[in-house]
């Protein structure tokens, strides 16, 4: 055991005996205290007692080490030096604050007690320094707060007495009006509006104004006086209002409230007060919401707290003291000027408490002609406060977020910490400070939350703001947040309907239990997306991510009856509190972002891509250029165009199963399916009409990426997704392919599987229909040719999707590269696969033999290593994520033992091929996590849907630099 | 270039110049040839032209290395003087045999030319040595085989030729017993039954009958005559009813048709013959026939043939020499008793194209009287085989299947090979070479082949003696064999009925087009189980190999109308060559280890247990002890009855689902889902119930195993799968739950799957209903005390299906330990998991904190790393075996990639935690390939159905002698 190891260090005047010494250690708030008089800062005094002290103080049932005494008073002694002042000395009092401060911000879950160190005598000295109104009002203040914190008497006994005695001032304060003339009543009923017919006006002016707004200590204007004079009716007076008298009389009702509550008299000795403060401030660290708050944050329950013992400043000393909060820039915009809050003649946490409206610090910041500011207030000590603020940057190289009191005119500094900001505001303070060179360009990127800033990218609905304009939000339910952005659109339940509504001009939300690839067009049209079933995988969810079009799905507690046309949402989870159905036409908003459907238009906050979040991607387009690319995942020329704008540098995966749901193509694949055993020349002319449609595809999205590469996949689902389902389709399917009507049946019914995802699909068709991959490939050839005929650079590469075996590869590979030599391109375009079963990554080494590059899709990829069914998983994922079986959904962030298979994949595929390009195109490939995770495994590339490549654009120049 | 290296390698009179060289350069039969004369045996002389020249041969457009000629004609030198004659030497002449011989056997793939050296000329002079009729009969044979390998003249133009000389030679003899006053029609028409009334006896007796007999080289007896008499008759003399002139005139035509085919004379010069013959041995290996058995075989093409030149020996001079093979032992028993045949007067092939019928070697073999045997024809030269067979297997160490030519009492041996033997010779053959020394037990262990060591265990269909028996096959059609074994019995389709004709007495076959779990009754009843549907891991396989019972599934060809009662065989898979129609009554035969389907009861093989089996088991058994340990995987008292028996050391895997497909169980398992959400004294009442028929199910099987390990594995199946799908079930189902029909409607319809092998099933089902494993772990735990209480001395340990995290398995280790300190057994039985996912696998490390044993449920490890379903596979599988894409059936024998997983998870888990016991559950642990790979994956044993268990423990034992 240490015992001789030190347990306080003193801080002030400079000296600051924990300096460097780390949160671990001193917690963040003592910290904070030692760092900030290192560097100069006005810091009170005081000295913090260490988190290891707490451990001890656990570990030994609840006792202070041997030896703390001693060292306790020795650091009171150093702070009462500084101070000029002695603990106890009823002439010339030092108080203390004794807060709690944890290694890990647990915010107002742990206690603080002011002005400790006064009782009967002291307040009386004390008074004689400060005035006596200033005394009592900080003894009835710290009565209550060591009531509350180390007494744990219940606070309500103590507001009541307060509101009491406010009552009893403003009624007092009501009958001087009415002494002095002033019709109250007749003031209150006056209405505000001098135009309104009804409008009698009461009039107070010249000297009466004068002495009324003197006696309430408000302006001397009407609008002041009115406002005062309700609240007085209402018998709320303020704790401005109250006289010495009436905190005099609260400190005796407080000491005898504690006398009733405890059955002892309130402590009078200084010393014994300080000892069971700071023995609360060790047992705060166990309170029930101390434990609760660790367990739900995952905070380690060993930590401790340390306790920081503090000089008092008051700021509650007359109207030239005051308390506030500053954060060093805007938390909102950014902007680098000062922002936040100050309450003059107050302490501690009389602002967070809310009993006055605090004025702004700037000029600029007022909302009022009748409000000032700290500005106007004291122009020296707002100067004084920007240069602190400048300080507090240099040292600290981020926007800070302070709380300082004023002491007659006197700063101090009593905590700092980084302040919280909008996601717009984190760009710009990143960008501005790397321009300001306080930071690097390196670590303005590493900044930038990428979870965050994909918020910049896509409007939202800010509840604040709706609050502010509605006065309640028409909150309706809560599902998953499938695809960023906010929309507010008419239902529509069919997606043909939506497309014929969109068509007309209106903007519609698709509502659907489900969607399905036929509802593309619906999908496409509708602003967007909301489905009853599903998850972040679903079909919905994806392809609304690759339209970038707002989706909430998987909101299963409603009731969507598509047939019917209305969905019902419980009494439970909406704002009405009673059952609430809407029917098509109904407006609702959906968030992706949050998952929030609410009610009617509600208002949102657009994006502005301004300056600094392009220069920012620069910045990191510079870092991870030639280290990790960054690629969209695009099936149309459409999103081809928006990946480029966006920033990506070639297609790492475009679909082509999507081009195939247009009912004129359909019609013919399916021909194709249904004749593939007999070909004949209906089956080849519908061969031909598909192979013409897809060349089309291919041209626009190759002559969109123009000189970049475009890594177009040959067709994956199983084929019973193409096959009629309804009577209809199949009488309509039988008549064009010129078939029975039974045979088609018999087809769908042989080609449904038990587990579609682990079926006849990807390359395993190639083996059963070699014909469709090679029809693809002239599609793919003839585009490529048709391209260079007409000057441009087109760079296809061609991928084979669930290869799990290098012979499939190999077999494949003959039919694609057979295909290619007709057109005389073998050689000219490259032939991977991709990599989505665990075989595959783990025998990457053979399969890199046939291969010319690697991607590794890895939904699917997630998929089997978990065996977790994206269609099934949300019947338990929510249950394990919420039971913290899961700290996240795999299906957004890859898991660890996938990563292990990418890396896996890429070490096995390079070794084999160094030549082998490795890229991921999962969804996985825009999620910033991921990211990082994907390039220790050693990929050259992620590839995310056009929306998302900002972001990964961010993300793969933080994980280049290592975060 | 290795220009000098020796080319051709000498043999004969004891010297053999490429001993120990081997075959890739001698050639599998020249290397015989040449261990055969190092030995001393009696080898006639001549020498090896290596495979490297054949590789020379192609590589240079194919002509002979130069200086080949002079080497070749240095052999032939010694040759002719081991022999005493001379090459072309009309006087004295040295004939030659020229056979190919590859390094890896082709059998019948390549070519062989016998007698060659001799024209005109030296046919002549060596008439005078042998006598004409034995000069000419090797003339025309070679002619013909000179014509055929050499000429590729069509062999079908000499085989008429010797037809038609054969029945003008069958007409003269005809003739000729007219001419001894024969009744040649009437002994034809006259009936073999002296009983029968129409019997007409034609005397031929005395003297006739002696000179008849001696005219037709029969025996002396009527029977003997009629056949012979038949066979003239329809104009099929003999080769031996020949005569010299005959002969003559063959050679003649023969020499016409080559020239006519060819437009050249027969080459004359013996030097011409023997460079043309060698040749085209070389050319042989890469004519059509032998390229695409080495592609179906998957031999390399490089590797070449060589090319033997020996000195012929004849079996054709007489009634003293023959031709014949022998096998050392008996390769139907492995009885210690040569077998073979002997054809007297005959050369080379004569044997094997069937052109007489041979004589047994052995008296005891003779089928029939007037048959001979080698023993009575020479007793002298009979024991001298005897003698060299038991000089071959010394050598060889292993029963050998020789051919030998027998010239004047001479015997020669020509060629050498491992004997082909049934599986019970073979372990009768392994065992007892071991008890004479010849080989070591390890060795007799290694000898075994453990496939086909199944077959020793099972009945089965020997398509042979069917045929023997019918005079034909009633095969109908062919499915996969999913379960060794054969069975006869009445088709049944429905199982309820399959139950009941079987409680009567019947035997049934169950029909189905699939099982479901509600099946298993009339599986348990039916001797036997045919599907339309499904493969090797089917319900219906899985289940069939756990009950021993004979399956064959997948029997896609074939329409399965359960509905209206009748299976349709198509007209081209049957012996009939009709579509042919059964129905319910029809007795059908199944093969399950063939996977063949017989119409009505054909004759089966039992196995005979005997003790060579026992004795070889028993070895095994000593080899693999601590080493690598055998489990069954078994549900019932009765399987595990089963499993002890046949040597399992505990139960690997005993399912709990099973459990409840009973009728009175299902109910009460209903109940509690479906009221899972509510609880209630309903849901209290059915669970304890279930948890009392659990109790009784695991008290059976704990008192079965005594003493040994019993892995209880809680419930694994998504929870769709018990509910009710009917409208009768969920109409009785409400009932008796007391609910809502809609209300189980909707729960059937929100537990439906998309993909449910990865769905809401295994531990994940346990975090959503705590109380199911809760109340399974009561079941164990009073089963336990009972037990304990009797006392037994139960040892089960629990383990937890489909974990993938650690998380998982801490949470639920919980439960199932809280459940275990009610009865204060926390700690005396162990918690252990299924590893089944890859990501289980790969986080072996982190779960086996958790848990006390892994057992690999390779099953599903397989679908989820391979990314196949086993429900649907079916569709793609055979294509992939059939196109080589895969070598094997991945849920047959463990993929690599699936071991490697194996093996991963287990060097992990036993990295964290060296205690941890590591086996195999899934059905690869009865498979030797896979059992191979798992001891090397490092598992400590391997579990198996009861019925493969024996298969296992020698499997085992093969894998810890490093085979």
């Amino acid at each position: 055991m240490a015992e001789t190891k030190k347990r306080v260090f003193f801080f002030g005047d400079g000296v600051a005996e924990g300096y460097s010494l780390g949160k671990d250690l001193l917690g963040g708030k003592g910290h904070g205290l030692h760092e900030m008089t290192h560097v100069g800062l006005p810091v009170p005094p005081g000295f913090t007692i260490t988190t290891e002290v707490c451990r001890y103080y656990y570990e030994h049932n609840r006792q202070f080490p041997p030896g703390l005494e001693e060292e306790v008073l020795e650091n009171l002694k150093k702070v009462e030096k500084v101070k000029g002042q002695r603990f106890g000395d009823p002439s010339n009092p030092l108080l203390v604050s004794v807060r709690s401060g944890a290694p890990v911000s647990m915010p107002g879950m742990m206690d603080t007690i002011l002005n400790l160190g006064l009782n009967d005598k002291i307040a009386e000295g004390f008074a004689k320094l400060t005035g006596e109104r200033s005394a009592y009002d900080s003894y009835r203040r710290f009565l209550q707060m060591f009531a509350k914190v180390v007494l744990k008497i219940n606070e309500e006994k103590f507001a009541r007495k307060l509101d009491e005695i406010k009552a009893r001032r403003a009624a007092f304060l009501i009958s001087e009006l009415q002494n002095m003339g002033l019709d109250v009543d007749a003031l209150t009923q006056e209405l505000d509006d001098p135009k309104d017919s009804k409008y009698r006006e009461v009039k107070v002016e010249g000297e009466l104004l004068k002495k009324v707004a003197q006696l309430l200590k408000i302006k001397p204007n009407k609008s002041a006086l009115k406002t005062k004079v309700r609240e007085l009716l209402e018998g709320k007076a303020k704790d401005t209002d109250l006289t010495t008298e009436d905190l005099k009389e609260l400190v005796t009702s407080f000491k005898e409230i504690i006398r009733q509550e405890t059955g002892d008299d309130f402590p009078q000795d200084p010393y014994t007060q300080l000892w069971m403060a700071i023995k609360a401030v060790f047992d705060s660290w166990n309170n029930p919401r101390a434990i609760e708050y660790r367990k739900i944050e995952g905070i380690p329950d060993d930590l401790g707290t340390a306790c920081n013992v503090v000089a008092m400043v008051f700021g509650n000393l007359g109207d030239d003291s005051g308390t506030g909060v500053m954060f060093t820039r805007d938390p909102n915009t950014g902007e680098k000027r000062v922002y936040g809050e100050f309450l003059p003649n107050a302490q501690g946490e009389d602002i967070v408490a809310g009993i006055r409206t605090p004025m702004p610090l700037s000029k600029i910041d007022k909302t009022d002609e009748d409000q000032t500011s700290l500005e106007e207030w004291d122009l020296e000590v707002y100067e004084e406060l920007l240069n602190l603020a400048d300080k507090l940057e240099k040292y600290y190289r981020d926007m800070q977020d302070i709380e300082f009191t004023i002491e007659r005119r006197r700063i101090w500094l009593l905590q700092t910490r980084r302040g919280k900001r909008t996601p717009r505001a984190e760009v710009k303070i990143a960008v501005d400070m790397a321009k300001e060179n306080l930071i690097d360009r390196n670590e303005a990127i590493l900044r930038v939350d990428p979870y965050r800033f994909e918020k910049v990218l896509h409007p939202y609905v800010d509840e604040k703001k709706v609050r502010e304009r509605f006065g309640y939000v028409p909150k309706l339910v809560h599902g998953i947040p499938a695809s960023p952005g906010a929309a507010t659109g008419k239902i529509v339940f069919d997606p043909e309907r939506a497309h014929e509504l969109a068509s007309a001009g209106e903007d519609v939300i698709l509502v659907r239990r489900e969607t399905s690839p036929e509802d593309i067009k619906g999908m496409a049209a509708a602003k967007g997306i909301l489905t009853g079933k599903g998850g972040a995988l679903s079909h919905a969810a994806v392809v609304a991510r690759g339209m970038g079009k707002p989706a909430v799905v998987g909101v299963e507690t409603v009731e969507i009856n598509e047939e019917e046309g209305y969905i019902k949402i419980p009494a439970a989870f909406n704002f009405k509190g009673v059952p609430i159905t809407l029917g098509e036409g109904d407006v609702i908003t959906i968030d992706g972002g949050s998952g929030i459907i609410y009610l009617g238009d509600v208002p949102k906050e657009e994006p502005k891509l301004g300056g600094e979040v392009a220069e920012l991607l620069m910045w990191a387009d510079e870092v991870r250029r030639g280290k990790l690319g960054v690629r969209a995942n695009a099936d149309t020329p459409k999103d081809a165009r928006k990946a480029r704008e966006f920033g990506a540098e070639g297609i790492g995966l475009a679909r082509t199963e999507h081009m195939f749901f247009s009912e004129d193509r359909i019609r013919d694949f399916r021909t194709m399916i249904l004749l593939a055993s007999r070909k004949g020349e209906r089956y080849e002319r519908a061969k031909e009409r598909i192979k013409n449609y897809q060349r089309e595809d291919f041209y626009g999205l190759l002559k969109e990426m123009d000189g970049l590469p475009v890594i177009i996949r040959l067709l994956d689902p199983p084929l019973h997704e193409f096959l009629p389902t309804t009577d209809d389709q199949i009488r309509e399917t039988a008549r064009y392919v010129g078939i029975d009507e039974e045979e088609i049946r018999h087809l769908v019914e042989t080609t449904e599987e038990a587990n579609p995802m682990l079926g006849h699909r990807g390359v395993r068709l190639a083996i059963t229909y070699p014909d469709i991959y090679a029809m693809q490939v002239e599609a793919v050839a003839e585009a490529y040719l048709k391209l260079k005929e007409e000057g441009y650079d087109p760079k296809p590469k061609i991928m084979l999707p669930l290869v799990g075996f290098a012979t499939e590869m190999k077999a494949v590979r003959e039919i694609v590269e057979r295909t290619l030599e007709k057109y005389s391109l073998k050689g000219n375009i490259e032939v991977g696969t991709m990599i989505e079963l665990p075989r595959a990554a783990l025998c990457g080494d053979e399969i890199a033999l046939y291969a010319d590059f690697f991607s590794f899709g890895t939904n699917d990829l997630t998929q089997t290593t978990l065996g977790f069914s994206r269609d099934d998983a949300g019947k338990f994922l929510p249950e394990y994520i919420e039971k913290k079986l899961l700290t996240e959904d795999p299906f957004k962030t890859v898991d660890d033992a996938v990563a292990e298979l990418v890396a896996t994949g890429t070490k096995k595929g390079k070794r084999q091929q160094p030549d082998l390009e490795v890229g991921v195109c999962g969804e996985h490939g825009g999620d910033p996590k991921s990211i990082r995770k994907f390039y220790k495994a050693g990929v050259d590339y992620v590839s995310a849907s056009p929306f998302r490549v900002p972001v990964a654009r961010l993300s793969a120049a933080q994980a280049v630099l290592g975060n």
